[in-house]
């Protein structure tokens, strides 16, 4: 049996889930992969819950949840600060889930920097650190072999990198499309059924699908930082957003809209990897697709991704849950990945 | 760079296309993965080619295809057999692709044998010696610490076996349901377009779809083997044909003719693998699905597979050449999970 001593940093919708779901799965962690997964600490903005493992058990779990009775709790700490985390014991995995900021990476580009340093795995949710600085970041961890590992900010449970990185594996892959943003889609197939832009997103808004600000979404951005996180680990690139061509859907032309209200045709906020040779070309962009693009059917919050390769053919993946339990579910195959298969 | 030496056996179809297809890669696959694919010996069924690397360059490659032009080359060899070859270098691993036999796993299932008890690592594409004696195999490998590899034999290039161990680590599979024959997809591909059993066969054949005698496709014996290997590898079973209800597309109900018939419904042969608790259910059925199954859009000789799991909800990958390079690009990708991520 292994130890795996885990930091989580960071306490949102992501944060929580991943409390919840690697604590539920500790049982299946120890029987399938010979894994004791630890919660050394548990950090949100007001301090951190340390050195316990039976945090989701029962009353621990709705304090946690509740600040005010957090402060009576003999494991919580306020003053504490990751580095102290990380240094107080044997080198685990930061889980990073704080709010992805895609302007400076912050603060979750100072917390993997300190994990690394301090000799720690990473995995992470976050997109900000890793459009705003991934060769450092990918370059550091390798220098001090360590694993630094983003599933979960790709596109949650659909395994984007898995199937580049490793069933791909001796392919040369020359286009990736994909439909990666689940708000988005889901107001583009609301429209196709009738309603219009504003009726569209406060459905979403309402549902929790959308957020009050919505517009990294609805802008192209969350799709824009997914395809540079997927050509940079694809192609061993340094590319960042002001390499994207980036559009939205907020203000649909009326020849597209017109056409993708034809039978047997939609519109897709398509986020694209065009490669030639060395050359790769990023791009999300508005596109009519019919019956026969293999991501046709992807309509509501589901994602897809296809991948075009020279020997073989091309491969196409849809589905996987993408909300905050997906996610979690993300980075706990990471945490797998990097203690049992040593990915 | 690590060497890595290769015994190709088998030179039917599939082997021919890997022996073309890895010389092709050999550049590839130093610059990245460090890989420097060797063939030690390449086994048809009068003799073996040996110790050459220059296999598939120009004229080696059209002597190679020729047999009357084989016997003047210095490397050819009749009479040596594969006890010998694997005696007679480093271990690496054997390519096993001689004729799928599902009533006794003859003779793949001796010579993976052989290259277990000898050091070599397997990656094969036969369904025959998996399918016959799965777990004896399995222990043999783990027993010798071994890689025993078969994404080839599951679906070739889709990749079935990485998404459920890889992918979905960390997930329950609750259930799994594929298209996995493009032969019988095809027919009743073209069966829904107006053609009968009969048409759609012979057309299959003329395309070279179908072979000339199509029984293990059409009675659904393939893919009754495909969801063994899957189920077997998913949940650590010893699960054999005997264990699996097989229907196959000849005598189709008339009854499913007609819903099959209906706008928006297709008939489909679907392998399943359901799982309650430890017991494990598998069959090979038709079934009229409609738009709302995401195998729905997988026509043609297509493939598809969903997962269905507690923790990510369901993915579903399509795609992938189903025809002997993508078979080829299935074993390459195998070797370079063996020696580039020991997986």
């Amino acid at each position: 049996m292994k130890r795996v001593n885990i930091i989580l940093m960071g306490f949102g919708h992501v944060g929580r889930e991943s409390l919840r779901l690697i604590s539920e799965k500790r049982e299946f962690c120890r029987k399938h992969y010979c894994l004791d997964m630890h919660f050394h600490a548990v950090f949100r903005s007001e301090g951190a819950f340390i050195n316990s493992s039976r945090l989701v058990s029962g009353d621990v779990w709705k304090r946690l949840q509740a600040p005010k009775e957090i402060s009576k709790n003999p494991n919580w700490r306020t003053g504490f600060a990751l580095d102290k985390a990380l240094a107080s014991c044997e080198p685990g995995v930061l889980v990073e889930c704080t709010p992805s900021n895609i302007k400076d990476g912050e603060p979750g580009l100072s917390h993997i920097h300190e994990a690394l340093e301090r000799g720690w795995h990473v995995v992470t949710a976050n997109k900000g650190p890793l459009v705003h600085d991934y060769c450092s970041l990918i370059e550091e961890a390798k220098r001090c072999r360590l694993a630094l590992k983003f599933s979960g900010a790709t596109a949650a449970a659909l395994p984007c990198l898995d199937i580049a990185l490793l069933s791909l594996a001796g392919t040369e892959i020359l286009r990736i499309e994909g439909i990666l943003n689940g708000t988005t889609n889901f107001i583009l197939t609301r429209m196709k059924e009738g309603k219009d832009y504003d009726e569209a997103l406060a459905e979403a808004q309402k549902r929790g699908i959308a957020e009050s600000d919505p517009s990294l979404d609805v802008e192209g951005w969350d799709t824009a930082s997914k395809i540079v996180l997927i050509a940079n680990a694809c192609f061993a690139k340094c590319l960042t957003l002001d390499d994207v061509r980036v559009e939205g859907i907020k203000d649909i032309p009326s020849h597209l809209l017109q056409q993708g209200r034809e039978e047997g045709k939609v519109i897709r906020l398509l986020g694209t990897i065009n490669r030639e040779k060395e050359k790769i070309d990023l791009s999300v962009r508005l596109a009519v697709i019919t019956g026969s693009h293999p991501l046709f059917g992807v309509d509501g919050t589901n994602k897809g991704l296809t991948l075009i390769t020279d020997t073989m053919d091309s491969i196409t993946v849809v589905g996987g849950k993408s909300d905050p339990r997906g996610a979690a579910a993300a980075l706990l195959k990471d945490i797998i990945h990097i203690y049992h298969f040593h990915l």
